[in-house]
């Protein structure tokens, strides 16, 4: 199917052009910008929501929520202080042109911290470059622990792994040991910050690396 | 885009009409096939190592697992009793064709039951036609109760809904009210499961829906 491999390729080329273009945008705003991916309830918007108020007396943020539909995830970044923009995709992961949009709606030099949050997936958000700085997987405890092993691309692409939910091992069967092993393998050394969005364990140490991160953008 | 629109019709329509040949295929050899959908870690493996066993003294069992990646569902599957093929789809879901070709490795004149497990996304799946009898989607409590609002695509579509790790019910927050009323917004008086693949809790009623449906499609 010669016809489809171009227009994939041809959809691909524009995306990661656009990309570029929205990387340089943030930096000409000094605005560090990362992206959020995982499953479907991993704990993107609850992450979010439990670190923007650790945030919000050094930096002025704003998120951009990629939902296959509804409003709910932008209600919440804006109650957690944030200036929000909300992009019902309709398909299976935000593109470099959807968060063109969002940033267009925001104003970036009013602002010091992007945080994007993807459609909930493990499989096609991996293949889009949407121009943020850093990519941020979110994995779930009670997901399992087989996870690495079963979304390579993901696992592979990501600049930084969050571990959600370790307030749930006690309840779960989840081998802490094998999932680490797996992750190693596809993506050695990433820096992991396994914490709780309930407890709170762990969000200092995720919230001091976005400050760091943050602050070397905006200097 | 003319020229795009006119690839993915080509391609949609295609499938269809293979899931078509699939499923007169399985009705020509008395075999009832089903299309297990979820997140990545809801429980479907789970769930069908749990239900196998208990299928297994009245019904021949084959299993198809779809996953980007790895042998190892298809392993677990088999050694919970089912004949099982892998199919590693390096991309979000399956489809008609893939499933035609797992059709190909088990000998359907010898089953009665086919267990489809689809790529671990609660989106891209929901557009594809398999040729199975009835659609499946396992939600778990640790996604959250927000899921129907967010996923409408899925949640619409299914005949059936399993509700998996009511075990892990009393330490998250899961209002069971507000999930269901998102449910029957979408699919009026879908019939629901709500069960736990660790505790065994509520498995024989889903494995008599399960028998009662192949018991109709052999006679």
């Amino acid at each position: 199917m010669p016809e489809r491999i171009s227009v994939v390729e041809k959809i691909t080329k524009a995306n990661d052009q656009l990309a570029e273009l929205n990387r340089i945008r943030l930096d000409e705003n000094k605005v560090f910008a990362m992206n959020l991916m995982a499953s479907p309830g991993a704990g993107k918007t609850s992450l979010i929501e439990r670190s923007l108020p650790l945030l919000a007396d050094r930096f002025r943020l704003g998120v951009i929520e990629g939902d296959l539909a509804t409003n709910l995830d932008a209600d919440r970044a804006a109650a957690a202080g944030a200036t929000s923009v909300q992009i019902n995709t309709g398909s299976c992961h935000l593109d470099a042109p959807m968060v063109k949009q969002g940033l267009n709606e925001l104003e970036l030099s009013e602002l010091d911290i992007v945080i994007v949050e993807n459609v909930g997936n493990l499989i096609c958000p991996a293949s889009w470059d949407l121009g943020t700085h850093k990519s941020v997987l979110i994995a779930s405890v009670p997901e399992g622990d087989d996870k690495p092993f079963k979304y390579p691309s993901m696992y592979r692409g990501v600049d930084m792994l969050v571990i959600n939910k370790i307030d749930l091992l006690p309840y779960v069967s989840f081998d802490m040991e094998r999932f680490k092993q797996g992750v190693e393998a596809l993506n050695e050394g990433v820096v992991t910050f396994p914490l709780s969005c309930v407890t709170g364990e762990g969000i200092d140490a995720w919230v001091g690396w976005v400050a760091e991160l943050a602050l070397e953008q905006n200097s």
